[in-house]
């Protein structure tokens, strides 16, 4: 199996040198949950830009988030990114929102460190509007559904 | 039940008035894990600072994470925090690394969300550095165990 | 008339010691416009959390801002803020988009720099979301209207 | 009418994809005003670098701004800028200090926003500097001076 | 001679619990030189505002700094800094600009990380600026001049 | 001699255009080190990841500095680096860590300062570790040791 690279010949921890790798359009989409009590789940379908819009704000967090994701993973390459999009939808079935977030770039490495972040922080604001009436919720699921472009090529999590 | 509280009459965001509330010694434990390849699992625990601490580095970014709370979720308030501890444990028997994050302050309102956000952040560094050699992980668990300070008193997982 | 507090005895900038000033509750509530084509306001208007929510979303970027202040005002104290809130309301006889932040701490300076940027980066976030449409709007009037608290007392825009 | 580009099919704020876009050299100029006291204004004219350089002061932080706005605005791509100046005037004659700045890039969307914030940022400072001696000032006409680049060709406010 | 205080028992990096600490007022002041050639000192001190003013640049950078030393430094304690003074002199006998700065605060840590940060960025902003004439320049002799405040009491460099 | 190129022609601190220049290869080079008391250093050594590992940590902020250059600087454009490397060296021969940073990107500026900026918050952190063993820790000698691509060429501290 093959070593981490996020390390070098010592073993010490460096930001990989991404420099001969070439720009490509590079996608990842992934996905996560966040699972709580019907009630607290029945607030948040009720609620609307005018009576609290929880996915609204969870949405424009995770936005933001996919921005400073090299600022919050040491050794992740900063990127400037061309598209962020978070897709939140309450399950009742499941008592959870499901969130995926979809992020583009044309660049040397991928997105999945930023999408993954955004998906992360999307649930958390959640956790965070709705703590005061359900302190259980749960954050759960957090993984990478798809990534494209690359070197390493088209990877979907059901075909893996 | 009670309606949320991070929308003003008018169903607005807002950050809360905190103004009138206790300062007292708050602290927060969560917790989180994130599942892998046994191989994967077994090449972390190999590391060490020689050869690739990829626990080490991942603790080093749960807690600077900790500190940027508030810059990442919308709604919350901005806490000098007094400490933070990250536990990160090898599981081999659910092939996955557990996270057990500590946070304290003295201050007008609680830590669950700097704890949880650097629960999710050192499980992120984590992916961060193996996802070269399993794309496949995924972040679990992330919650609260137990909340101490305030109003609402002391609150654990088990009895709630 | 008195000099700039913002120099030092030598006329170099510092940032003012304020270690020897009181803790009190520090209120500010400040205004500003952005004067848009009737069209772009019509847009605005028809929007909610369906059909794109630009005031949900600039009110949560000028609550964001406020915790930023210090790091954008050079000579501005950091400060953990307790309350802010963001009107936005629409006002087809101006055309224009009218913004009040309110924002609150306990601590040894006012908050009238947080309460400012709140707004201002309320309405930048309007601007940035309409610019497609209508390039030519305008940010105006932005203004302290009153602050609480602090030696130098009640102070309010119409009685000063 | 044209619907507002930064919200998808359903009506939900995403980051604009612009992955197909054009890198082109980007140019926007704004300007802006904060209007006080004729006795503040004569304060500020008096310094300089050893008496109280106010301006200089305000383009520093204009200038760092700039390289912040896409921390500041929800849904503003990232951008690696490659010039930015900040004319900040003294005008008597209005009582007031005009700020021009302009920014520059290589990219896939235009540096308006960049611009704006630079401005904004730049006039807030002078508030911050000058408070304490006059606490009514205004800042006033934030605007769009001339855009050049991308698709939407060149801009002018005159021949708007 | 005692351990490093920044590890746990098990010998894990932690934010060290300051929350039995007492709040005392703190002051720490530091030192650092950059050494460069006669020429570009002398071109430093041809300017002024209206000339290139390179220390006021620098002086600004120095005072932002320390605001951000907790987001730099991993185990810092984030603190509300009350006062931040840097003085930078010139030396042609040393060929070098001095930089001192004073940290204070009221708090249960102290501030010598924010000053030495502060002193850091200081000079490296003087390097910045001068590069482009000077690539040989040398930062040295960064270090803590006197500290007062907290358990520890008064300690200044001549006396240890 | 020529003049400093961060003023424009008004001797007006601005960010220099550099759309013009050519995008290649860039890397620098840069060193520096703390001198302690031999029993601080010898902690140091001891440490491992088990026992406190303060160059690991010190290595980590080393790289995430790196990325934050432009946010310190006020004149630095931002860049997105390709790779960074930190070299940190216990001596006991000096009583003292050495660090050496290599950075790399492809951009239109250099990455010097990059370098510099690891270099320095690597040794602040181990500063901070230390400190309550060690005030009296020195960082000294830090500057450039080589830098390559641009228009001004290779440069070596040992030729120059």
């Amino acid at each position: 199996m093959s070593k981490l690279t996020h390390f070098n010949q010592s073993g010490e921890a460096h930001m990989v040198d991404v420099g001969e790798k070439q720009e490509t359009l590079r996608v990842a989409v992934t996905e996560g949950r966040i699972f709580m009590l019907p009630e607290t789940l029945a607030l948040i379908q009720r609620g609307d830009h005018k009576k609290g819009d929880v996915l609204g704000i969870a949405r424009v967090a995770g936005i933001m988030a996919a921005k400073k994701t090299a600022d919050l993973v040491p050794l992740c390459h900063p990127l400037a990114l061309t598209h962020v999009n978070i897709d939140l939808t309450a399950e009742p079935e499941n008592s959870a929102v499901h969130c995926v977030a979809t992020v583009k770039t044309r660049g040397q490495t991928g997105v999945e460190m930023e999408a993954l972040c955004a998906t992360q922080v999307a649930l958390l604001t959640i956790y965070d509007m709705c703590k005061a009436v359900d302190r259980g919720m749960s954050i759960d699921g957090v993984q990478l559904l798809e990534k494209a472009g690359g070197k390493s090529g088209h990877w979907t999590r059901d075909t893996a």
